[in-house]
């Protein structure tokens, strides 16, 4: 039987907000088996960008990442964001070892190529070192990854945060049994995006491609859906959406 | 016999210049043994905090670390400098894994007591996590760290990336031959500071005690002499404070 691996991903509101990211941290070292978290920073990067008067450009929800946007990502990721959730893991009994896709060469991507739009230094995961991160695991550490990735060559890149989520359930779930988790501000997926009690409880592909076409879900949902498709029918197990309180009680919407 | 380890500290300086930076880890990864790197980034965060409005404050050339003072220094170092130093490995073949002290605990620090000085937010190391670390150079990996501990309680700390070095030789030498390289903008110690060509090309404890009382060695050369000092003392093989052109000929000055 395949060991159990848990994955969380944490959204920007859960990150921004010290209480609630105890709380949702708590919840996940309680787990039993493995556990990877994965966290952006978007909305502190954003922020920060703007205090140095560097614009943050989307283009249908992504940031296009150019060379000072890049290393105001890193910083914010890799540097604070990580960091705080290590040192925070380790106060509550978590052994943790915060991780870019850079290291150890964790996972590899390639800069998007340039099609109608440019996104800069973004880029696409395209291998795991499975081996490298199940041997950080069997030691009994926690993985925190952050959304920066590199391309093998020394540079860089900026990666979506649920990409890299479901790259790692997908790829893990070879030699795990993959729990993943998207913890987001919302309590789940809404039937109307503007009453938090129209969680869906479950919700498959056929059914997201209805809602899709008529318009139900809002912009952001719809890339975080796709991801979590993805991994289920590649071998994840279970795929769950769901907000922080929803993640304490096991509710929220199961994927399937 | 101990297996060979080499451990350079790269200043700030050497950081700041790409080809420079590059030199020096191409001839680092062709030594023999294994491999830590550590790096500051102080005056890359020092540009930051004065772009951002936050005042940076030195006392006998250390910096006090206050929260905004913190978060710049963990997006410097942990984030920026430590990720493109782990990127650039990878892109000359060395398998490398940046790291934080509160990165699998590597480095446990207690917050400096407030004296005559309030530091803020630094810590003075108190464990190394030998055995984590040479589980991770048994995989083959190059370890890269940053000037950044925690107090195991969930709080980051700021600590000088010399003491990080030395602290980290002179518990690595329990069980490893460790060679410690400083490598600054300077060829070495220099018997006059305005002279390039005068590097003391050994030095030892009693020269220094009576170099220092002389006034012959600039302020910020002495805490790193200590900490040379330290370590050759503590049972690290060999110290060498060089600049990058004398790391690649294997000169400098030489702590006996």
């Amino acid at each position: 039987m395949k060991e159990m691996l848990h994955i969380l991903k944490i959204g920007g509101n859960v990150l921004s907000n010290d209480l609630v990211l105890a709380s949702v941290l708590s919840a996940f070292s309680k787990k039993e088996g493995r556990k990877i978290i994965v966290h952006g920073g978007g909305k502190k990067a954003t922020v920060l960008a703007e205090k140095l008067g560097i614009p943050s450009i989307f283009v249908e929800g992504r940031r296009i990442t150019d060379t000072d946007s890049l290393e105001i990502a890193v910083m914010t990721y890799a540097g604070w964001y990580n960091k705080i959730i290590v040192a925070h893991c380790h106060s509550i009994g978590l052994s943790a070892l915060g991780l870019s896709g850079a290291d150890a060469n964790a996972i590899l991507s390639v800069k998007r190529p340039v099609k109608e739009v440019d996104f800069g230094w973004v880029g696409d995961p395209v291998m795991v070192n499975i081996q490298t991160l199940s041997h950080f695991m069997n030691i009994d550490l926690t993985l925190v990854f952050c959304a920066v990735t590199h391309d093998g060559q020394g540079q860089l890149l900026n990666t979506n945060a649920d990409t890299i989520a479901s790259t790692l359930a997908t790829a893990l779930s070879n030699i795990y049994s993959v729990n993943l988790t998207y913890c987001l501000e919302l309590p789940g997926v809404l039937e109307d995006v503007s009453n938090p009690n129209t969680v869906i409880p479950s919700l498959n592909r056929s059914a997201f491609i209805e809602g899709r076409e008529k318009g139900y879900f809002h912009a952001g949902m719809i890339p975080k859906l796709e991801n979590a498709f993805n991994a289920i029918e590649n071998g994840v197990k279970k795929v769950v959406i769901c907000g922080p309180d929803s993640f304490l009680t096991n509710g929220g919407t199961h994927i399937c």
